[in-house]
């Protein structure tokens, strides 16, 4: 038996910004609550209702920056003067105890944390088309056609990095995306090197 | 838009005797019944009830001599003087039509349709474990101790064809099994290779 089968997977759900990743993921909490939700650290304050370890892990900067120096982030970002970042060693203790873990992550951090887990399960939420796309740019706001096309030149931009990624998932209702993923999961529990292992171990005994 | 994306898929069922395959095929053909199902040409005749290009379809032994020559089978074998095979035109026909189809078959024929296909998508059905193995051969009738050896080591070299195999499905219970099934299919549909044409369409057309 190789540690590997008993090891539980790492998923990394990410997108383009505006496919609504965060929503995919709340809904999957209700209908997937065995699996486990990466907490992320961020130097920012708590909010009202916000719990230490459940919604974030509350960090003062010199903290961060401490995690950041001992490498104990998988990824992190600077957002409007605050950090936000995915503590490694959350994922990994999940990981080990054979437990599924989720990441929902922007496509650049979903990089990062590829060239460290590569082995991971990485799912791009997908818009449901091209023009679907384009309503939702032209929708947030008055914009001139120019910045319009230019938002949605950076959005396919975005997309293109799909290639990185295992899976596509497309968000056209967010019950079906979210059957979408847990088929996946499912399925990569089912695959071949995660069963083999035990296979092996009953040649052994039968020999 | 290459054509790949919108071919189905051949999903390959096998494992070794008596683990359950009709069964588990009989209830996905319930459970989902978009599937196509193969249906294999044989020169024994038809049962009550049977129906030519339903169950079977029924050939005489000169007509499946010419589909050998012809090379019109994906796989046969002689079984009790009869001939039984996997026509590969309704395969061809049914991927092509953007439809998925599923051989159920015994893992010798499988190895041979992968050898035609190997983009298949191949689940092999396990036992749950080698005690429920070793207790299914055992109640099978009265044996000596070394003809349950035998047969149990036999059991147990066809399971290690699973290394040929994308997929495990352990089939503990008969609905779980089929889950697990439709989830691979799911996952299968959902794969970047899949999906990235249609993102590359989307390029061309914001470019």
């Amino acid at each position: 038996m190789t540690s590997n089968a008993d090891k539980g997977l790492l998923i990394v759900l990410s997108g383009p910004s505006g496919v609504g990743k965060g929503t995919v993921c709340s809904m999957l909490r209700t209908l997937a609550p065995e699996l486990v939700y990466s907490v992320s650290a961020t130097t920012r304050n708590p909010r009202v209702g916000e719990t230490d370890g459940v919604n974030y892990f509350f960090k003062s900067k010199e903290q961060f920056r401490s995690m950041i120096e001992k490498d104990e982030l998988l990824e992190y970002a600077e957002y409007v003067g605050q950090y936000y970042g995915t503590p490694r060693s959350f994922v990994a203790d999940t990981i080990r105890a054979g437990k599924d873990i989720i990441l929902e992550i922007e496509v650049q951090g979903a990089m990062k944390v590829k060239q460290r887990f590569p082995d991971g399960v990485f799912i791009f939420l997908m818009p449901p088309s091209l023009d679907e796309l384009r309503s939702r740019i032209e929708n947030r706001g008055t914009e001139t056609d120019e910045s319009i096309r230019n938002r949605l030149s950076v959005a396919v931009d975005e997309i293109r990095l799909l290639e990185h990624y295992d899976y596509a998932v497309v968000n056209d209702r967010v019950e079906s995306a979210c059957e979408r993923i847990q088929s996946i999961i499912t399925a990569e529990h089912c695959k071949r090197e995660r069963i083999m292992p035990y296979v092996k171990s009953w040649m052994e005994e039968v020999r």
